[in-house]
C-alpha cells in the first residue's frame, strides 16, 4: 500500500487563497514582510518537516508510549526529539510571535494552516510545542516585561516547553473548586502546594526547562474563580542569566495511560510537596502573573486560540483518516454493481458501492467543512487583531465569540465521525492495528472530552454567547450568514435552493433561541443546550459550504466538482437533521429535568 | 471506586417474565422438563460464573493480548481455561442441545439471555464457547449422524471447539469470490487448500480439538456462491475411537491484531499448505457437510442466530458501560446547579447536570431497547421451533427473517453509541485505561462490521427482506406493530400518544418502501439503505419500547419509572429523526449515484 497523504494541500491552497484571500493580510503593517511566496513557502515547509519527521512517531508513539524511567525521568521515543529539533531548527515555534521578541509575525490564519499539518501528521508530538505557544502568548500578553524575556522568549526560540495546570483531581470542569494555594513570600515571589492533574506535556527531557502556568487561590481570596491568581512555576529555577537552574519543587506523580493521544505526556504533577528545596525550602516557588485574582480571565483570554486549535486538531485527524478511507475504497476491490449477476466478471473497487460513497462523501463533508470553519474563525482573530478600523475588529471579535463554542465542538464529534467511518471503508482490516485509521480514531476521542467538554460549550453557546449582549453575537452571525445567502440567491442553481434551506434552518434558530429563554428559567433553556449546539453547528457548517460553493462555482476539474457534490451532500443528508433538534429545544422539553434518577 | 454491576438481573426478569412470558415455553414438550425455577436458576449461575470467572479477564486480555509462542501454539492467560473449565464444568455448552445430543434443551431466549452475562463480563471469553455452539448446531442440522457424533458431541461436552472459516483475505464480505479449493479424494473425503482471514477462535489450546467448518469450491463447480460447499476440517484429525489425532494440514499464519475484542483470536490460516501430511500427504483433510453445492445455504440457516448473536454483544457491552456511567455519575460530584451562584456551596454529584442525565437516558433507551429487541428475536426463534401451530411457526419466522438485519446492527450501532457516551460521562477519566469504558467502546467497535457490515444489512431489509413476497414481510412487521398500536390507544396518557408518533412513523415507512421501488432501479432504490435501515431500526426499537411501557404500565417503583422515562426519552428524542432520513429514501436521492469519484 502506498502511504497515503496526510492532508490536502490543494485544498489549504483553495481555503487560504481563493477563499479567505489571505493575501490582502500582507497590505497590513504588521504582516508587511510576508507575501504570498512567504505564506506558500511556509505550507511546503510544514508539509515537509510533517512528512517526513512527524508521521513516522505516530504509530511509534502509540505503540511504544511515553513511560517513567528508573531515575523518575520521563522517557520518550527519540524520534520525537528528533522531529522537534527539525520544528524548532525552522523556526515554527516564532512564527505568530512580534517581531521585537524574535518572532516571525505571520498571520494566526497561516500558523493554523500550518499546525494542521503537524496535527495530521503526529498529534501527540505536535502538542508540545502547541502547548508552550500558548504559554508564551500569555506571558507576553499579561506577563512583565522581565517574565517575557525570561519565560517567553525561550520558548520562542525552541528551547523551552509550557503547560497550562488548571484542573485538579477533584475538579476537572469546575474551576472555582481548585484548592492549590500559593502563600506571597518577602521577596514578592509566591510558594505553592497542590496537585494538578490532566497536564498535557507536563514532564519530559525535550527541552531545557517547562515552564507551568497555574492556577491557584491565594490566603484570603475570594471564593471562587473571582479568587483565582494565575502564576509562572517553572520547573527549573532560571538562575541570574536567565539559565536554568536549581530544581523547582514540582514533582511528576505519574502519567496517565491513556485510549489515544498516547505521544503527549499527560500528568498527575505536585506543586510544593517536598519534592525539591528551591532555596533550601518545600514550596514551589511561582511568580504571580498580572494582578492577584484575575488568573481565570487571563487564561480565557488564550481560550478562544485554544479551543480553534482543538478543533484544528480534530479536523486534522479526520482529514488524514478521509484520506488514507478514500485510498483504500479506490484500491480494495470487493463485490460487483448491483446489476452485474456474472459471478465470473471481475470485483470492483469499493468506491463503486453507494454505501461507500456515501461514507466517503459524509466524511468529505465534515472534514473540508471543519478545516474551512477552523481558517474562517482563524481569519477572524486575524480580523480582530489587524483590522483597519475599529469596527470591522469589534464585529469580528464578536463573530468570533458566538463561534468558539461551535469551532470546538462541530470538528470534535464531526471529523471524529469522519475516523469511526474511515474504520468502517476499511471493514475488518480498520478494526486491526495493521492500518492506521482505528489509533485516528482513538486520537481523536480526547477532543470532545478536553478544552470543555462538548456539553459544556452547549452550555457557553446557548447560555451565554447567543444572548448575551440582547442577543447582539446571534443577529451578527445571522446577518453574515444573510450576506451569503443574498450572494447564493444571485448565483442560481444549487446554490440558491441550498440558500432557501439555509434560511430557514436559521430562521428557525432564531426562533426557538426566543422560546427557549421565553420564560428565563435557565435550567429548562439549558436542558437541551447540547441539541441546540449540535443544530447550531450544522447551520454554520452550512454555511461555510455554501461559501466554498460559490467560490467553486462552475470552475472545471475534479477538485471543484467535488466541493460541489460534498456541498450538495451537506445540503441534503445533513441540513435536514436540524429540525428534530430545534423541535426540542422549542418544546422547552423537561424529560431530563423530570427524571427521577434512582429510576436510572 | 466499588465494582460495578455488569448487567442488570432485574432487567431480564422484567423482559423474560413480565413481558415475553418465557414460563409459557415450559408447556411445550421440548420444554416440559423446565420450569420458571431453572430459568431462573440458570440466569443466576450466568451471573455468577461470569462474574466471579469471566470479568476479571476482561482488562487482563486487553493488555495481555494472546500471542504466538516459540513453538508456533497460541498462548493465552491461563485465567481463560480456568473460566472457560468452570463454564464448562455448569454444562452451558449443551444448553440448547437435544437431549439425544446430550443438550439440556433450554429454550433459546434464555440460551440468549444466559450467553448476555458472559459477553457483558467478557465478550473475549465469551466468544469461544459461542462460535462452538453454532460450529456444532450446524454439523447436527446439516451433517450425518457420524458426523455429529464425532464432531457435534465433543463441543456439546465441551471438550472441543469450533470455528466457521468463510472469508478470505480478497474476499471479506463477497464470498462469490473465495478460491479455497476442495478435491474429492477415493474414499470420499476431500483435500483442501487455500487462505482463510478473520477466523474467529482460529487457533489456541484451550480445549482437545478445533472443529473448523469451511467454505470451498470444488473442481467444476458453478461459478459464484452457488458452486459453494462446506466441509468439516479438523484441526486434530479424530482416530478410530473419534480421539483426536495426526495433525491436518491446517497452519496458523498469524494473529489479527486488533482495536479491541483481543481475548478472542482472530486469525489468518492457511490450508493445505503442507504444514502438515496427514496420511502421508499434505493438503487439509475435510469433510463434506451435507451435498456439494449447499455450502452457503447451510451456512445462511445459522445466520439468523449469529446476526442476533453479534446485537446481543452489542447490547452487553453497550450495556456494561452503561451501568459503569451511571455508577461514576452518581458518585463523581462535580459543578453546581444552574441557578446556585454559591462557589462555598458543596459540588453535586454530576448526574444532577441534564446534559450528563441526557446521556445516560439516551444510553439506556439504547441498551435496554437493545436488549429486548434481542430477546423478542431470540422468542421468535422459539416460537419458530416449537409453536404448536404451523401458522403460528410461519409467522414468527418471516417476521425473524425482517427483523435479522435490525437486530444485528441496531445495537452494533446505538448500544455502541452508548459506549462512546459512557467515555463522555466520564470525561477526562474515561479516556484513561484505569477506568474499562474506552476498552467497551474498542471491544464493541467490531460488530458493525463483522456478520455482514451494517452497509450490507441495509441492502438485505431494503433490497430483499421488505420486498420478498410481494412485501409480506414488512406488512406482517406493521401489523404485529399495529397491534401495540392499537393496545397503546386502549391503555390511553402517554403510550397513546406514543401511539400515535409511531403510528406515522411506520406508515411514512410504508410510503417510502413504495417510492424506493417504484422505478424499480436497483441502483437508485438502494442508494440510501443505509438511511433506510437506521429509520427501520429505530421506528422497531420505538415499538419494543412501547410494548415495555405497556408492561411497565403505572406500576410504583424506580424500575418501572425508569422504564417510563426511557420511553418518554426515545419517543421525545430519537423517533423524531427518522423523518429526515425516510425523506432522503423517498426523494430517491442520487448524490452517492451521480457522483464522480475522482471528485472525492
Amino acid at each position: 500500500m502506498a502511504e497515503s497523504r496526510i492532508m490536502s494541500s490543494r485544498n489549504l491552497d483553495f481555503l487560504l487563497n481563493e477563499w479567505l484571500d489571505v493575501e490582502a493580510l500582507t497590505r497590513r503593517a504588521r504582516y508587511a514582510e510576508h507575501d504570498r511566496e512567504t505564506f506558500d513557502g511556509l505550507l511546503e515547509l510544514s508539509e515537509r518537516i510533517a512528512t517526513d519527521m512527524f508521521a513516522p512517531m505516530a504509530r511509534a508513539l502509540d505503540v511504544d508510549e511515553p513511560h517513567v524511567g528508573e531515575d523518575g525521568k520521563v522517557v520518550l521515543l527519540p524520534g520525537v526529539a528528533d522531529a522537534l529539533a527539525a520544528y524548532n531548527e525552522a523556526g515554527f515555534p516564532s512564527l505568530g510571535f512580534d517581531a521585537e521578541h524574535g518572532g516571525a509575525q505571520v498571520p494566526f490564519t497561516l500558523q493554523q494552516a500550518s499546525s494542521i499539518w503537524f496535527q495530521a501528521a503526529s498529534v501527540g508530538v505536535s502538542a508540545y510545542p502547541s502547548l508552550a505557544k500558548g504559554n508564551a502568548h500569555l506571558i507576553l500578553t499579561h506577563g512583565t516585561a522581565e517574565q517575557a524575556a525570561t519565560y517567553a522568549t525561550p520558548v520562542i526560540e525552541g528551547r523551552w516547553y509550557g503547560t497550562m495546570c488548571l484542573s485538579e483531581p477533584q475538579a476537572g470542569s469546575s474551576l472555582t473548586d481548585i484548592t492549590t494555594r500559593a502563600v506571597r513570600q518577602e521577596d514578592g515571589s509566591y510558594r505553592l502546594t497542590g496537585t494538578k492533574m490532566w497536564i498535557s506535556a507536563g514532564d519530559h527531557e525535550l527541552g531545557e526547562n517547562i515552564v507551568h502556568l497555574v492556577l491557584a487561590k491565594t490566603p484570603g481570596a475570594p471564593a471562587g474563580v473571582k479568587g483565582i491568581s494565575l502564576f509562572i512555576v517553572p520547573k527549573l529555577l532560571p538562575d541570574a542569566d536567565g539559565a536554568p537552574g536549581e530544581r523547582n519543587d514540582v514533582s511528576l506523580v505519574g502519567l496517565n495511560h491513556k485510549m489515544g493521544f498516547r505521544g503527549t505526556t499527560n500528568t498527575l504533577l505536585n506543586f510544593g510537596e517536598g519534592f525539591a528545596t528551591p532555596g533550601g525550602q518545600a514550596g514551589a516557588v511561582g511568580f504571580l502573573v498580572g494582578d492577584e485574582h484575575h488568573g481565570l480571565s487571563y487564561m480565557f483570554h488564550m481560550m478562544n486560540a485554544a479551543r480553534i486549535g482543538v478543533g484544528a486538531g480534530a479536523v486534522a485527524l479526520g482529514y488524514t483518516g478521509y484520506l488514507h478511507a478514500l485510498d483504500y475504497a479506490k484500491t480494495r476491490t470487493q463485490g460487483r454493481a448491483l446489476d452485474d449477476k456474472d459471478p465470473a466478471s471481475p470485483p470492483v473497487a469499493i468506491i463503486e458501492h453507494a454505501d461507500v460513497r456515501r461514507m466517503l462523501l459524509a466524511s468529505k463533508s465534515y472534514v473540508e467543512g471543519g478545516l474551512a470553519l477552523v481558517l474562517y474563525c482563524a481569519r477572524l482573530v486575524d480580523e480582530a487583531a489587524t483590522a483597519p478600523e475599529e469596527a470591522d475588529r469589534d464585529r469580528a471579535r464578536r463573530l468570533l465569540e458566538v463561534l468558539t463554542p461551535v469551532v470546538k465542538a462541530w470538528p470534535s464529534q464531526w471529523c471524529l465521525a469522519a475516523n469511526d467511518l474511515a474504520i468502517q471503508v476499511h471493514g475488518g482490516y480498520g478494526y486491526t492495528r495493521d492500518y492506521p485509521v482505528e489509533q485516528f480514531y482513538r486520537d481523536n476521542r480526547l477532543n470532545p472530552i478536553h478544552e470543555g467538554t462538548n456539553g459544556i460549550q452547549g452550555l457557553d453557546l446557548l447560555g451565554r454567547k447567543v444572548v448575551a449582549d440582547g442577543g447582539a453575537g446571534l443577529a451578527l452571525l445571522a446577518e453574515t450568514i444573510g450576506a451569503t445567502i443574498a450572494r447564493a440567491r444571485t448565483a442560481g442553481g444549487d446554490a440558491a435552493s441550498y440558500a432557501d434551506a439555509l434560511e430557514g434552518a436559521l430562521g428557525r434558530i432564531g426562533e426557538v433561541t426566543a422560546i427557549a429563554w421565553a420564560d428565563r428559567d435557565p435550567a429548562v433553556a439549558l436542558a437541551n443546550a447540547t441539541a441546540y449546539l449540535e443544530a447550531a453547528g450544522h447551520v454554520v457548517v452550512a454555511w461555510i459550504w455554501l461559501e466554498q460553493l460559490l467560490v467553486a462555482g462552475e470552475q472545471d476539474g475534479a477538485f471543484y466538482a467535488g466541493k460541489r457534490a460534498a456541498a450538495r451532500y451537506f445540503f441534503t443528508y445533513e441540513l435536514p437533521t436540524v429540525a428534530p433538534k430545534l423541535d426540542l429545544v422549542a418544546a422547552c422539553d423537561r424529560t431530563t429535568i423530570d427524571l427521577d434518577v434512582d429510576a436510572l
